[in-house]
């Protein structure tokens, strides 16, 4: 009885697997390595990405997690794999593509291109070491980071490669040491250098992924310049420049205008152009902020695309509270964050304390009203 | 021209504040102490209740925070509160009545009523130290935590006292020390004891009430009796027990059928009558737990009431992925989720690394699709 209910469950769970996404699964024969069994991870939302599975697993980045190891601020990572997702929608519309996390660079060339040109490293996109350990005087390391994206088309039952996406990621600050384990140094990088420099590691890059096996000499490959934020930051860096090509030139460089900001602004000067929305959050943030008697911290991230306010995170930390003032903060910040947050927008409010996360609130850009999460136990 | 501005904003928040909740806010006389400007936090959800806001901040509990200090399961304090507002709504419905925290007992009198009887708190609702300090000779701690919690009926411009709920947190073990700073000691105590002693301090607790000032002599009074859980659970406690009064007697004691189990259950024997859902959440792990190279962490929460499957909170713990696989993943989830999950009942999925909540997806009861929610960054 036992086995016969495994065999269904087991039976049941293919038949799942099979209706899976909208990719029909190859016959796996065991004889043929190259057959995979293909399937993708469904979409949540019509603005998202596919992902790939294979064989039951998901398809992770053949360079996966290789970054310079300075990267200290975490928000990058994160600002730089969403914003290269954004950068390839221009490009490759989720509803024709599927995402593909990058499957022609691996660990062991994404290294060496990170690293310093040398006689050891002849592949190294960053400057030879100078010798010099003055700051204006030594070569910075102008590449922090390369992500390749693949996305590919749905062709019958197999995936093709489509295009491409490199992220390039570019020090706006050089941290370094004088000696191993010694005080910490910087080299600043104008912005100007960090174009010149982007667009010759570009050109390159480019270049070394059209004698890559499997990639086309005419798949699009677009290539986005983006600036890291120093580590001290509140907010992730922002891409600045996109280019497309089909063939082995690059020249046609799109700019990108994205910043990010961090309300309240330190010492309450505000950017220029954000002002508006700084003082209706600083409304919202004395409402909120009085209401327990400990005070509660509230920050937010914003983000502004060609100057229009694109987006905001606002973050509530309070201390440990009970379960029954969670909830009716959160009722009363559903009450409060539309009559002072900016409308238009898409806004997350999440409220945490020492113990997680304990509620959130979200709003799409044409929504007025917010959905609240409170996040429960038995 | 700035102090115009600021006075059109002060104005603007106060005209937003009056326009806050249901209530309407009474004049604000100084010379009048009494008269306080209230208003209620709002409602997300016909099923929550509004709680009380006054002069712009959130009403605390007068006796906000004290429990026996000894209570080092954190969990049994969420479902403790959560618990007690689900045995209020039986008694009081969320579109009549609005919460408030309450007001009658305070911290000092909590204090008191926690501690042991003696000659110094002759209010101890403990029982006398007996000064043995075997397990089985000593008198245990039986009461861990008092709760009250107001329920207002609107009057006018007024929120007027409609109802009160007690909740009483005994102990199913007693952790104790033999000396200071000592090992630690436990006396279990049985679900009849419990019981009992638990019936014979809400009785008490009931007469004390009815002397405190404000409480009518015929204010309804729920009492719900909790059994807390064992340090090491991975669940809360539950209610087992309640009773309405609107005078000085009890005697109609309700039973609450409730169960808080958790998935995987320890050493692969699950508890009658959980088996199914037992096997549907391993299903959904199997699925899960393979997607990426390294193995995610996937275990819940599952609540019983009268032996049906309630709800669940599903947690998954990845190491720390990128940000594409977080997405990536998610829909996968939103995917196999109604697939293997027990249909029907409200579920949470959270998912966390060790930088915190990553994504999260939710269902109500009456829905089959989940929602689900990437926590981003800019």
């Amino acid at each position: 009885m036992k086995k016969v209910r495994i065999l269904v469950a087991l039976l049941s769970t293919m038949m799942v697997l099979a209706a899976c996404g909208n990719i029909n699964t190859t016959q796996q024969s065991p004889s043929t390595t190259n057959k995979k069994k293909t399937q993708t991870t469904g979409q949540t939302d019509s603005g998202n990405y596919q992902g790939v599975i294979t064989n039951g697993h998901y398809l992770t980045s053949k360079s996966r997690g290789v970054t310079n190891d300075q990267d200290a601020n975490q928000l990058n990572l994160k600002s730089f794999e969403n914003g290269l997702l954004n950068v390839s929608k221009k490009q490759f519309k989720p509803s024709k593509y599927v995402f593909q996390e990058g499957q022609y660079l691996s660990s062991g060339t994404v290294t060496d291109w990170l690293g310093r040109k040398s006689k050891d490293n002849p592949d190294g996109l960053n400057p030879v070491d100078n010798g010099q350990k003055d700051a204006d005087k030594r070569n910075p390391l102008y590449l922090q980071a390369i992500e390749e994206q693949d996305y590919m088309t749905q062709n019958g039952n197999d995936l093709k490669l489509g295009g491409i996406t490199i992220g390039i990621g570019l020090n706006s600050v050089d941290y370094y040491t004088k000696e191993k384990y010694g005080a910490q140094y910087s080299t600043k990088i104008s912005d100007e250098q960090m174009k010149t420099q982007g667009r010759e590691i570009a050109a390159k890059v480019l270049k070394r992924l059209r004698r890559t096996k499997g990639v086309g000499a005419d798949t699009p490959i677009v290539i986005a310049l983006y600036k890291q934020a120093p580590d001290d930051s509140l907010v992730g860096g922002t891409f600045f420049s996109y280019d497309v090509s089909d063939g082995n030139a690059l020249g046609n460089w799109q700019a990108i205008n994205q910043r990010n900001v961090v309300f309240p602004s330190a010492g309450g000067t505000s950017e220029s152009g954000t002002s508006n929305d700084e003082s209706n959050f600083e409304n919202f943030k004395t409402q909120v902020q009085n209401f327990f008697p400990n005070l509660s911290g509230v920050t937010a991230q914003a983000q502004y695309q060609d100057n229009n306010l694109a987006g905001m995170n606002v973050t509530i930390t309070t201390q440990f509270y009970s379960e029954t003032e969670i909830i009716s903060f959160t009722e009363y910040l559903a009450q409060v964050a539309p009559k002072y947050l900016p409308a238009g927008v898409p806004i997350d409010i999440t409220v945490q304390s020492t113990d997680g996360v304990q509620s959130f609130l979200s709003r799409d850009a044409g929504q007025r009203k917010f959905t609240t999460h409170v996040f429960g136990s038995y």
